[in-house]
């Protein structure tokens, strides 16, 4: 599966928004179509954005510097994005080939995954149990991913995994995405919701966990999507291995630990209202909705990263890996 | 809040089942009415259950033993349904007045609650931050409940609690029910999904976790609704205190470990279909759905019975409790 494709002139989008009810290849034309599809998250995951908004850098028409402007204000926060717009306003000043960039950025996103994935699936077993958490995987990035890649490589190289995939409450990316991913790539799929990970543990079912990451701190204490913290407690009483799996360029150096990571708390109604058919709450209920959670260092047995796996003490490592 | 309420001759049931978007109290009158109540969660909760059908069989006429057998096939694998049901019908055989039996029934309940409560109460300081998982209330019983006796009886004695509710996926128990619950009791409750009791406890909002049993073995290993061992696991990572609050009959001496509690496993629609607006997994997704999952008992750190409170080794305290 590739969500992003580039081909004859034309970039086609999968629409994230609709799956797993329909699949949709969107043609974005306009500039305003580049901003919707940000927006609106018929294109997310860090990887997956930057690679759209270069392609947009380099298919739209007009004043560049602007298009930058006007493509970072849809997603603000998006690291990935205003990083890839940066690049491809710097090789238009620089005289450069635009879409020749794009096609680069996107090549360099699936070499990243491709070596996550290697060195994950030298971690994994022939019919091994996994456990996953939220998406980290094709639809986030531009193949494999990260978090998932080792099982969609796995698959092509004949291992049979048996995954279980938390659904990823309130944004249900695991029911969603995640199952609807490898169910496409034919992987044997198990569709559970989060407080199930404990028994699927418990049950033997488990031989790994596999997160990706949105920062990880010099320490190696490592932000993702909320609930994550917990698998990895659970996979530490159980004794099971706990990796995540993320591009090298995810360490923040000037983090120096999680405590240095602000969460960000989102809208009540992504617990209370989104997705059902009638609130599942009172109206003046309140709600605490943090979308990241930090699973401390000492939880995670490795962290493997495009330029090799990681193992503790992380500060050490994280940096030596750097200098190699 | 009480869900069955008998007064001047007439039962008054208040609907489960449209909660927490309407409050709506039933008067059911005929069999067919008693039994669609108990066979569409209308009411819920082993002990509420019981009263109900205490309170169908002492005011519906007609032959008692088909009745009997009549309401009993509403909820075949409630045991505390036909454990009523039974009672009435030998109070009927011995000529005993049956709304009496049936206001006893109710009364043994509140009773047993209470001493839950004041147990449950003793352990808990003014202010306590608690998390709870799933519904044992009020209106899983007769009042006050098992697992949030404590927070409704301290409610009312001047204790202010911040209580943290896990939603509790699939069925929703804890936003439906308990945020309800102890809003409409003027409780400070804050709803956040199963997985963010890691964030929670580790941001130092918790210094309890209270949830109910639905089966306890003689060492002390707890079936409860799904998810509960996890909680468990995480309180132990936390160090924060956990215990269980059931009433000392949910203790099965015929069970010697967890290991003999087999789990009901439940529709995957609950996951993927029900309460959603659409679909949120492709049709043939899997999806694995355990209605309980089991606490060791190295994990709890007290049992919270209405004949007092268990710590560990809990065979022997268990046993020990009994005799007294």
């Amino acid at each position: 599966m590739e969500n992003i494709v580039y081909k004859d002139g034309t970039l086609y989008l999968l629409d994230q928004s609709v799956l797993p009810n329909e699949e949709v290849y969107l043609e974005p034309k306009t500039k305003e179509d580049y901003f919707t599809a940000i927006k609106t998250l018929q294109v997310r995951g860090a990887p997956a954005i930057g690679i759209f908004a270069a392609y947009g850098m380099a298919l739209l028409d007009g004043d560049k510097p602007e298009l930058k402007a006007y493509l970072d204000s849809a997603r603000p926060t998006a690291v990935n994005l205003s990083w890839a717009t940066s690049r491809m306003l710097k090789a238009y000043n620089n005289g450069k080939s635009l879409i020749d960039e794009a096609i680069a950025i996107h090549n360099e996103d699936k070499e990243m995954c491709r070596k996550i994935s290697e060195y994950g699936l030298s971690l994994l077993n022939d019919g091994d149990g996994i456990l996953t958490h939220c998406n980290a995987g094709a639809l986030a990035t531009s193949s494999y991913g990260t978090g998932l890649g080792p099982l969609l490589l796995g698959k092509e190289k004949g291992y049979n995994f048996k995954v279980y995939t938390d659904e990823t409450r309130p944004l249900l990316q695991g029911s969603r995405l995640t199952s609807y991913e490898l169910e496409k790539a034919g992987i044997d799929v198990t569709l559970i919701c989060d407080n199930m990970a404990s028994i699927v543990m418990k049950q033997g079912k488990i031989n790994a966990v596999l997160v990706g990451a949105d920062r990880i701190a010099a320490n190696g204490d490592t932000a993702n999507k909320i609930g994550t913290s917990g698998a990895a407690i659970l996979a530490k009483h159980y004794g099971i291995p706990f990796y995540v799996l993320a591009p090298y360029s995810t360490v923040d150096f000037g983090c120096a630990t999680g405590d240095g990571i602000v969460i960000e708390e989102r809208d009540p109604d992504e617990i209370k209202n989104m997705w059902f058919e009638k609130p599942m709450a009172l109206p003046q209920t309140k709600c605490f909705n943090p979308a990241f959670d930090v699973t401390d260092s000492d939880l995670i047995t490795a962290i493997i990263t495009d330029k090799g796996i990681v193992r503790a003490p992380y500060k050490e490592n994280l940096e030596r890996i750097l200098n190699d």
